[in-house]
């Protein structure tokens, strides 16, 4: 059995690279902060006897073998880097839930038949880069490298060059370092665990993804002066482009339909509005409904355009179909729960995650532990001492159930 | 007679000062761009022979004797500052027209029975801080020399801290220098005079204005694991209520109602926004409509977020009562304008301008000139070579109009 107490130090200490006054973490996909925590990461795993590789878009692997290693290892894993306001547990959880199963197999003197793996995924969150899960998506061959380098932060600045300047582009050729199967633990960040006092999560699939860049042009004018009929102005029409957007999602539950971020230009009391760059995310299960929701995006948008005598340019940067898991792998932790006496239900993950990608080219699957109101990307993001620890345990056991059988 | 060349040439070249490469200029209140031209401006006043000094909001006051010096000086001025992406024109032109205006009179050798004096307002345009029009009003007494100080930008920074930092933190009290007439030429910034094929405008007064800040509460969330009904978005709210302000203008024309910034916190692309800042400014010629507007205004927004769950803080941050301009100036203008030939209209101004504040402390009047499109607070903001003359002109025939009388 893992040792939960171990868990929640580990949770806690890594929690200050980017600790927030609110008790939350902001720590951006290779700023500073995230290379401290891969510091931290790396010299753990150094200190239990893996063997830590780098690949060229900062994917990190840390390798224990097994009794035969002409297999491939077993993996286990998710990411480090947050959102700006980020809670302690996203993707966290994954990471170092993944080192306390190391440890206790380790503390056990166990030998695993295939050799264990963790890993630490770069820009998972697509907070600072868009799209999400970005190097996993390389390493699965949705993305090649170049197109990860060039993706730019809202200031410019590139993850190709943030890369080099933390120390992490490293020499491995990504997806080159296989493995026969990922189990990545994770918060359920919804409602649903908690709403139903279910301990765990058997996650079978993640739904589909869609996000979209928008950028609203009218014509910067004097609030005082500029008549109101005469105006061309961009944040009314980002304004009701943002309403119809959300009604799309209220229109095809349980799909959801979100606009995160928005840039006003010149952003000044006293101009009109001369230009809006906003950004939607658009997701649902089922990727026929899906289809129908971008099109009703993709028709509102220039409605509203024209309504208001606005220029709008609109493009799809991300789709991410929706994704079933593998059974064999989903079997392991349900075993695995049962086995810890865990109550579980069945669900499919709303929220993207590197598994959804790594599905591609391994077996993959997921197991979620609740969450506070299910909430998350939120530095009041909550999850329990007891909550944590029986997912580690979880995966600790669908993992050794993975290799045995 | 003012010489048209020499002003183009000098609003060409402070032009520089803060010029950008879509051909406008960006010289916020007290940045590093402000002290240039503002040292530029105090070098050309001197090299005419006038005394400059400076009050300790940096307002700037250039002087020439008069024939006969215990009267009070007659003021003309503006401002020198700029939006963030704003022309070449607004503020400067009612500067650099007086400036030309002095000129043409040394040139001449002529002597005003007062002194003339030149005005540059600290702060007119309450971009980078706000209210606007805010060291005049501290002059006219509306506004303490420590509110203005404590006046920060979006970073925090500020203008007390600013005006020192680029020394123009004068050592003369504000308001001491008194002056017995204040003339401000500018553009009008809206599309009147040039549909009506007028050259000067004959301001008679300023509508009134209110500005407003709201921040909306909700809480922030995963866009993709948060079902639509459990939301507390308030994105969506500030852009519901976004569409109701710009209604409140559209009902009560030729009021004008708009929403110039607003902040999206944490601004991430899958992130429910969980706390949006904006800012309200309302505006109409009639006190009593604009009462109405800001009691819709202060309905509709509570209503808004309960609809959607939401919390709400609003405070009014500006109030500037309508203003009327003196007789005897205007007259001074319309008959400056017939001396030189120039078609006239009379009207009120929508922006607001020092003159509004300085209204309370001496007669003033306005004088405008048209602009291209009515665009103004945009950076392709244009006014010709010709009308910049003409208003320049119309300036100086009202200002020795007006010392002659
Ligand atoms: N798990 C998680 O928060 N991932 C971020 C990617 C997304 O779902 O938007
Ligand atoms: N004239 C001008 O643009 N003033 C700025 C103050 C305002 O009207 O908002």
């Amino acid at each position: 059995t893992i040792n939960p107490q171990r868990l929640w130090d580990a949770l806690m200490e890594t929690a200050k690279y980017g600790g927030t006054p609110k008790g939350g973490i902001k720590r951006l996909t290779v700023s500073d902060e995230d290379k401290k925590v891969r510091d931290w990461f790396k010299a753990q795993c150094e200190a239990l006897g893996c063997k830590v590789s780098i690949d060229s878009v900062g994917n990190m692997f840390a390798v224990r073998p097994g009794k035969n290693n002409t297999l491939q290892p077993i993996a286990m894993g998710s990411h480090l880097d947050t959102q700006p306001t980020g809670g302690k547990f996203d993707g966290v959880l994954g990471v170092l839930g993944a080192l306390e199963a190391m440890r206790s197999i380790v503390d056990l003197g166990y030998e695993t038949n295939a050799p264990l793996m963790i890993v630490n995924w770069t820009n998972e969150e697509g907070s600072r880069f868009a799209p999400a899960m970005l190097c996993s998506g390389v390493y699965a061959g949705v993305f090649t490298e170049d197109y990860a380098y060039s993706r730019a932060d809202r200031d410019g600045i590139t993850l190709g060059e943030e890369l080099t300047r933390i120390g992490y582009k490293g020499t491995e050729k990504v997806g080159s370092h296989k493995f026969q199967a990922m189990f990545e633990l994770h918060i359920e960040q919804g409602p649903i665990l908690e709403a139903e006092e279910k301990v765990i999560g058997v996650v079978t699939g993640v739904q589909g993804m869609r996000w979209y860049e928008v950028t609203v042009k009218g014509q910067s004018a004097h609030t005082g002066a500029t008549p109101m009929l005469l105006r061309k102005n961009a944040l009314v029409g980002a304004a009701r482009m943002i309403e119809a957007i959300n009604q799309i999602g209220l229109d095809h539950l349980p799909g959801v339909a979100s606009v995160g971020l928005i840039e006003n230009q010149p952003n000044s009391r006293n101009v009109v509005p001369g230009e809006v760059f906003f950004t939607v995310d658009l997701r649902h299960p089922d990727e026929t409904v899906l289809d129908k929701m971008e099109k009703a995006y993709q028709e509102v948008i220039p409605k509203i355009a024209k309504e208001l005598k606005l220029e709008v340019e609109e493009k799809r940067i991300w789709k991410s179909p929706a994704v079933k898991f593998a059974a064999d792998l989903i079997d392991c932790v349900r075993h695995g729960a049962d086995q810890a006496g865990f109550p579980t239900r069945d669900m499919a993950s709303g929220a993207g995650h590197d598994a959804a990608y790594i599905a591609r080219v391994a077996p993959t699957t997921m197991i979620f532990v609740p969450c506070l109101g299910g909430l998350s990307h939120n530095e009041e993001e909550s999850t329990t001492f007891d909550e944590c620890g029986a997912g580690a345990q979880v995966l600790l056991n669908a993992v050794l159930e993975y290799d045995r059988r």
